[in-house]
C-alpha cells in the first residue's frame, strides 16, 4: 500500500530523550523529548508520513537498578529483560505521544500519533545468541556476579576499568519482522504517526507453531528502525544522533563532511574501520541495510538540522548527485 | 461503524494477571495470564470483536516500590504516578498480546492483537481531585511521609492499622473519552483484538487550546473499561473478576444469586449498600454506567465461566428475561 506522501522511519536516539550526564528526572526527559520532536514539524510539513523510533538505553539502565534495588530492600520478583523492555515502551511511548500530540498541535498540524506496544521477532538460533556483547544492568561484585550466574544462567563480563566489577551480557541477535507490520504501515500511510520498536523492540522467537517465546537479549535499535523501514515499506530511514554529517577522519586535523555516500564506497569505509564501532559504525550498517534491500534514501543528523535539507549524510544505493 | 459481529470490552481484573498472595515472578504472571485468556476462546468462537483493558494494582505497586528503592541505592530519579502506569501498560499489553496470541494460535484462531499505550482523558477540575482516596505505593514512616508532602506535594494517609505508617493517597478523577478511541474502534470491528486503558488509561487532561498535561491521579479500571466501550460503542462489557455471579446478602444464610438484574432494581440495591465498597460496588457502577448510556448488555462473572452463558450476572436497562 503506496500512498502520495513519502513514508519515512525516524530513529530517535537515546540522546534524543535522555543525555548520558542527565539524572533521568521526568523533567529532563520531558525537555529533552520536546527538543527531539519540535524537529519532527519540518517533516509532518514536508507532508511525510511517519514512524517513530526510539532508543531506551537510560532508562532500560535505570529501571534494571530500580528492580535490583527493589529485589534487595522489598523482595520484590525483579522482571525478566524482555518485560523491561515492554515497561520501557511503555514509558517512553506515551511520552512521545503525549509530547508530540502538544507540538503538532501548536503548530496547527492535526495528526493521530498511536505508541504501540512492539515485539520484534528473532530467531533464538542466530549464531549471535552464543555470543552475548550487550553490557545491561548494574556492576556486581564478583561473589554476586557468579551466585546469578549460577542461579540464572547469566553471562557476565569484568568492567575495563580495574576493580570495575562484573556486568551482565546479553546477545544481539538480528531483528528479523515485527508484529502488526502491516496494520503499522496502513495507519502511518493514513497519517496517523506511529510509535514502534522502542529500545529496538521486545525479542521474541516465534516457532513453527506459531508460538511465541520472549529472547533474552537486546536488539540494536538502529537495526531494528531499518527493519522496521522495510518490513513497512518506508521511502526514507531517518537516524538521528548528536552530529549534523558522518565525517571522514573525525576529530583528526584531517576531518572532512561525508554528505552524500552510495552503498559500494561507504561499505568500503566501514570495512577500513573508518567511523567507531560502538557509535557511528552501527548507524551506517542499518543504513546500508536499508538502502540495499529496496529503501531509497537514508539520513544521518542532528534532530535540529532537520529544517535545512543540506544538512545530514545521506546514504543511497548509488550517488544521488553528480558532483562524484 | 458497526460490524456484523458484536463488539465487547472485557475488563480482566489485577487478579487475573497477579493474585495478591504470590510475589509477582513473571512465571506466575504469565500462568494467570493464560489462564484468564484461555477462558476468551468462547467469546472469540462465538464471532465477538473484541477489546481487551486489564488492572494493574499488584504491578504498580510493585513498580513504585523499586522506584523508591532505586532512589534510595542508587540516586535514580523516581517517575511521576502517569509514567508509572505508562510502564505497566507495556510491560502487561505485552504479556497479554503474547500470551493471547499464543492461545488463539493453539486453538487455529486467527486474530491479530495489538496492544496500545492508552492515555484516558480526565477534568482537572473533578470535583474528585480535591478529594485523594486511592492509596499507592509503599508505607513510609511519618517523618519521611512529612518530607515528602512538603517536597512534592504529595498527601499522605495514616494506615487503619496502628502503627501502620503512612500512605500517599491521589484522587480518582472520572475518566471522560480516551486518546485514539476511533481508531481503536476501527481496529477492533475489522477483528484486531486491542488492549487498551491498562491500569484505568494514564490520566491527562486536555486544555482549550489542546495541550495534553498529566494528571496526578488513578482512574478506577471499571469505569475506565465502561467509558471506552461506550467511546467504542461496542455492545457489551464483561467485567471478569473472582467470583461467577453477583450475591444479594453475599456471605450470608440468605445469600441469593444475582443473575439477571435491571438498571432500576441494581441502582436501589447499591444505594442501599448490598454490594461492598472497594470490591463489588465500582465493578456494578460501571455496568449501571454503561448500559444507561447506550450499552446493551453488561456481565460480571469469573473468567473461566465465559464457556457457559448461563453464568454470570447480566444486567440491563430492562429486565432481558421474563422471569420478573
Amino acid at each position: 500500500m503506496k500512498g502520495s506522501n513519502k513514508l519515512a522511519v525516524v530513529a530517535l536516539g537515546g540522546n534524543a530523550l535522555l543525555r548520558g550526564n542527565q539524572q533521568g528526572t521526568i523533567e529532563e526527559q520531558n525537555a529533552n523529548t520536546v527538543n527531539s520532536l519540535e524537529s519532527l514539524v519540518y517533516l509532518v510539513r514536508d507532508g511525510y508520513d511517519l514512524i517513530i523510533s526510539h532508543g531506551n538505553g537510560p532508562q532500560v539502565g535505570n529501571l534494571l537498578l530500580d528492580n535490583a534495588a527493589g529485589a534487595e530492600l522489598y523482595g520484590n520478583a525483579p522482571m525478566p529483560l524482555d518485560a523491561c523492555v515492554a515497561l520501557t515502551q511503555g514509558q517512553l511511548g506515551y511520552m512521545i505521544e503525549r509530547n508530540l500530540r502538544n507540538v503538532l498541535n501548536a503548530r496547527g498540524l492535526r495528526r493521530d500519533v498511536v505508541a504501540m506496544v512492539s515485539q520484534v521477532i528473532v530467531d533464538r538460533d542466530d549464531p549471535a545468541m552464543a555470543n552475548p556483547v550487550k553490557r545491561v544492568g548494574k556492576i556486581y561484585k564478583r561473589e554476586e556476579a557468579e551466585r546469578l550466574a549460577r542461579g540464572k544462567g547469566w553471562t557476565f563480563k569484568e568492567e575495563a576499568k580495574e576493580g570495575g566489577g562484573w556486568r551482565r551480557v546479553v546477545p544481539s541477535p538480528e531483528p528479523l519482522d515485527f508484529m502488526n507490520a502491516s496494520l503499522v504501515e496502513r495507519l502511518a500511510r493514513e497519517g496517523n504517526i506511529v510509535i514502534v520498536a522502542g529500545g529496538g523492540g521486545i525479542p521474541v522467537h516465534v516457532d513453527d507453531n506459531g508460538q511465541v517465546t520472549p529472547v533474552e537479549g537486546v536488539i540494536d535499535k538502529d537495526l531494528a528502525s531499518a527493519m522496521v523501514g522495510l518490513r513497512a515499506h518506508a521511502d526514507e530511514l531517518y537516524i538521528l544522533t548528536d552530529v549534523p554529517y558522518i565525517y571522514k577522519d573525525y576529530g583528526r586535523p584531517t576531518q572532512q563532511v561525508l554528505e552524500f555516500l552510495d552503498y559500494r564506497d561507504t561499505t568500503r569505509y566501514l570495512a577500513e574501520g573508518m567511523f567507531a564501532e560502538g557509535s557511528m559504525a552501527p548507524k551506517i550498517r542499518a543504513c546500508l541495510h536499508f538502502v540495499k534491500h529496496g529503501g531509497q534514501k537514508a539520513v544521518i543528523t542532528e534532530a535540529t538540522k532537520l529544517e535545512d535539507r543540506r544538512y545530514g549524510s545521506k546514504i543511497t544505493m548509488e550517488y544521488e548527485d553528480d558532483r562524484r
